[in-house]
């Protein structure tokens, strides 16, 4: 299959400058704040962000080197198909995190609740909307139990 | 900024063929049915994903042509920046869905709930862990009031 090409539409400054001490998720990240910067030619597509209190940031890992098709997350010490993981280290090195959307300052977002590392390039930007998740029973496999201590985890943790 | 390239590691096969009349939303299209085929490359990194019951599908929406900054949702009528709305002309057009995984079959991902065009390029799965979505006040801007109009919606409708 052909290979995707994207530009980035922003960069991402986070005070997270190494990919060590990194929260693995923005849930455990609350109190982290950052912007994004959108790039001039893209800021006119902002228009009305700023009533969400959310977002949806579609970014390149850009700092992750190697992948695997198995992750060991050293808070549970098992094996695990990468993508039955939130492990970086994977064949596309795309993250998605919803951020809270503190204000909107021309084409710069103030986010909080930042995982991410200082530069890294931002793919895309979605609204977030809790109507849009399934309702119902949800199952998380191994993870049942466990969501916590991925919380809480920070890259590099052994 | 540098040009970020992916390998799809799999293939959407879907009952819509075309871009006109797919469901928005995964949440508007919960009874469709189709699979993802995972490349045999990459099956490995299924391990352990069927105890989800949900997963998010990153995915390339490759019969999308043309990028517009400003998207007008014709079940609102209103101009909106592209960041702010769902529509899939995007500067990068990227898909994030969350579907229900109903069973895996070695490397194809039964699913429902899909609001993705035949043959779509696969870039990332993750499991879907609704405890890592935000908690407390949500806001949803212009689109309080009108979720339910945009799952209803289909592609192509005016």
């Amino acid at each position: 299959m052909e290979i995707v090409t994207y530009r980035p539409i922003g960069i991402i400054h986070s005070p997270f400058k190494e990919t060590t001490g990194v929260p693995r998720q923005s849930a455990g990240a609350a109190d982290i704040k950052g912007t994004i910067e959108v790039f001039d030619k893209f800021s006119e597509g902002l228009k009305d962000l700023n009533g969400f209190s959310h977002i949806v940031v579609i970014f390149h890992l850009h700092m992750v080197t190697g992948m695997f098709l198995k992750a060991c997350p050293p808070w549970d010490g098992k094996e695990h198909g990468v993508f039955a993981t939130r492990s970086p280290h994977r064949p596309n090195p795309i993250g998605v995190s919803v951020v809270r959307l503190e204000r909107v300052d021309k084409n710069i977002l103030h986010i909080s609740g930042i995982d991410m590392v200082d530069n890294s390039p931002v793919l895309d930007i979605k609204p977030y909307v809790p109507e849009l998740n399934p309702a119902g029973n949800i199952r998380i496999g191994w993870l049942a139990g466990r969501v916590e201590g991925m919380n809480k985890s920070k890259s590099g943790d052994l």
